[in-house]
């Protein structure tokens, strides 16, 4: 890891140090309007070529079966399938809350106003797959799609090599009510969810992680009319620690999420020089017997450690940053909540690791990564769901606008819009 | 207006009839490409050569000055100030409400999570303007970016011909709190908020309605980090009418919708022939000196009426069109709301005009069009702001964890997950 020291910065480093690397790539981009070309053209058929091109695998059939079901809830050894149903227990009790209801305004006399929920539906599901098998995500994205009460919620997961997908994806979609699961990867999975095919329907939104193929090809989706949940890039964590801190934790937290893949970023803002020296020296030890240390050491070298003279300084490169997770290695962490302009999700304390909202603390681990928690929240309820407003007025609420009605129409040039209104009142005036 | 039974339209027809133009536009992606290019590596000079071309307006200077703010303000009628602020006071009064707290969330004993809501800074909003002027637009973006506590929210609005601003909408940029205002249009004033020039800082979500070149803009902006609204395509309206309903405010709101522009659509479904039969005659009738009549004539020409058996397959026929804003003409509007699935606005009885949304009732204008009701939101408070997720645990908090994080980082092969949970323990029992 690079140590820098905030004060010998200038802005353009700190720029420098914020950025990841942007999602326009001409080639993946190309590739994907192919894609989506395709499967708009031939269906099912394109999906298989793709698939037997990118996942080497012939499939006849994409939809997972009864028997496959049956089969991966049998398989499973009862305390992984007893976490998962704990882990979603946890997950929906969180998110059950952001169900709040909305209140009805009396905006003024006679005008009443109010927004109403309602689900979106179908939503499309991606979860990665290839060498991770990754249950929790499904949990996370299926969870919160039901309890916004959407009907049809479909998952898309690439097959493994001999055409199956694991067990614990499978068990996990059957906890979090997911009804239907592909067997369909990459931008080809995003194109038959976007653009529908014989076997997968279009879908209204997608949501998930996923690498750039597959984000590149959510964002083409968006030219098709689909919604998605937001452009999901490698992992990160920035933990800001204090004097306190215990640099074994913090190198713990450091590794837990450089393990994720070698693009993943690690970065550790201190007011302590000591801090930082020790966390490096921890971090150093922790590796050695890692199994995944190949992949967190090469997202090591690419991080970095950042010795600022007071906490204001601290988050305030950790706000320029945005961080996808922001764990507080502080002594009193709570205080500082208020000085957190941008962060996907915030971790309170030792006793608060990342690890926990990655599977269980009931928060969502899917989250705005790559500097987007400037401008995104992580999924939750909120992203199935979409509110319209409504408007009740009475004669007399309408009576009271008038004049603002008719004024602005007249100032827009819009002169059907101001007889719309004084129509209403010849009418009453010709029934009175 | 062309007539339908739906009772002898397959399913396709009615997709077809659902169907509005997709964005996807080979030459205005490649244009847009262009614009985001040039203005990346020049910066203004590619801003003010595009301003030239697209705009035909030279401009030293693209922020709008003090002196123009003050004599905006002195060349605009009072009447039109006093409708501005009344329309802006009811905006704001309805979407005050939307700043709800979040609650925080016991999960477990130990486990405390919730929501932290931040503003999305800074902010970017654009307002179309050539032959328009549209100062409601501006209240329905600024109002809720200060509400929600944007502190930075600039405007970005093309130049009239003489390289001014419209004085409407300076004033409603000033009443809504937009500090700064330049004027740009089309795909640079995207390209120039996306990516930031000398003059125009780099926002972190743009905002707005605008012709295709402007949308599609926005979209290639998702590329670069930034997020958008929405893709607004053209506006659009749905009538659900029965035999109670008025034929003449029917037509009335018809032609409110389709004078926005000969793009608009302006669809009439109803229960009742006599119903249609009285409302198209009445359409002939109100177009005859419309104003704007040319716009209305074309946009009704293409848009059509359906005739239903009943209300649930009037609801269905909505729920699929998913209009962004639904006119109830109905004895009893409110008994309904719950058949409406996905609408953007919805406007209850006679006395509920679109216009009073379009202008003053309090709700948003800037609403999905083109089918997205079905997965978006139109603008509210939430569009300026981001939610945190927040987590604190306690030992015990941790400790009750425990063995769902241990075995789900073992399933997903995570070992560094597992060590950074049992770490915290090792070093509590070696404190004990």
């Amino acid at each position: 890891m690079e140590q820098y020291r905030l004060a010998d910065l200038t802005a353009p480093d700190v720029r420098k140090l914020c950025q990841r690397n942007p999602l326009e790539d001409e080639s993946i981009l190309e590739t994907c309007r192919l894609v989506f070309k395709d499967v708009r053209s031939r269906g099912d058929q394109a999906v298989r070529e793709y698939t037997a091109r990118f996942d080497r695998v012939e499939l006849s059939q994409f939809e997972v079966t009864p028997e496959e079901w049956q089969s991966a809830e049998q398989s499973l050894d009862p305390s992984v399938v007893c976490s998962l149903e704990k882990a979603a227990s946890n997950i929906s009790k969180f998110h059950a809350e952001q169900l709040g209801k909305s209140e009805e305004v009396q905006v003024q006399e006679g005008v009443l106003c109010w927004r109403e929920r309602r689900p979106i539906d179908p939503v499309g599901l991606y979860i990665p797959g290839g060498n991770a098998v990754l249950p929790s995500s499904v949990l996370m994205l299926g969870i919160p799609a039901k309890l916004a009460g959407c009907e049809t919620v479909l998952l898309c997961v690439p097959p493994r090599s001999d055409g199956s997908v694991a067990p614990e994806v499978l068990v996990a979609a059957a906890i979090a009510g997911v009804g239907r699961v592909f067997k369909i990867g990459g931008a080809q999975a995003v194109a038959a969810m976007a653009l529908g095919t014989e076997t997968v329907p279009a879908v209204a939104k997608i949501l998930g992680p996923g690498n750039r193929w597959v984000q590149t090809a959510k964002l083409l989706g968006m030219f098709h009319g689909v919604a998605i949940d937001m452009v999901a890039g490698p992992s990160e964590v920035l933990v800001v620690a204090d004097a306190a801190a215990d640099p074994r934790l913090v190198a713990s937290d450091l590794i837990a999420q450089a393990e994720h893949g070698s693009d993943s970023q690690a970065i550790l803002v201190s007011t302590s020089e000591a801090t930082i020296t020790e966390t490096l020296r921890e971090v150093e030890r922790q590796l050695a017997d890692l199994p995944r240390r190949e992949y967190a050491g090469h997202a090591l070298n690419a991080s970095y450690a950042i010795l600022t003279e007071n906490l204001d300084q601290a988050f305030e490169f950790s706000n320029s940053y945005a961080p996808e997770h922001l764990i507080l290695h502080l002594s009193e962490p709570r205080r500082h909540l208020g000085q957190i302009r941008s962060a996907g999700s915030v971790f309170l304390g030792p006793w608060s690791p990342e690890v926990a909202g990655d599977y269980a603390s009931g928060t969502n681990h899917t989250l705005p990564t790559s500097g987007l928690a400037r401008s995104f929240s992580g999924v939750s309820v909120d992203s199935f769901l979409k509110k319209m407003t409504v408007q009740e007025l009475s004669q007399e609420g309408l009576s009271g606008l008038r004049p603002v009605l008719e004024t602005l129409a007249s100032v827009e040039g819009l002169e059907g819009h101001r007889r719309a209104v004084e129509m209403r009142f010849e009418k009453a005036g010709r029934e009175r």
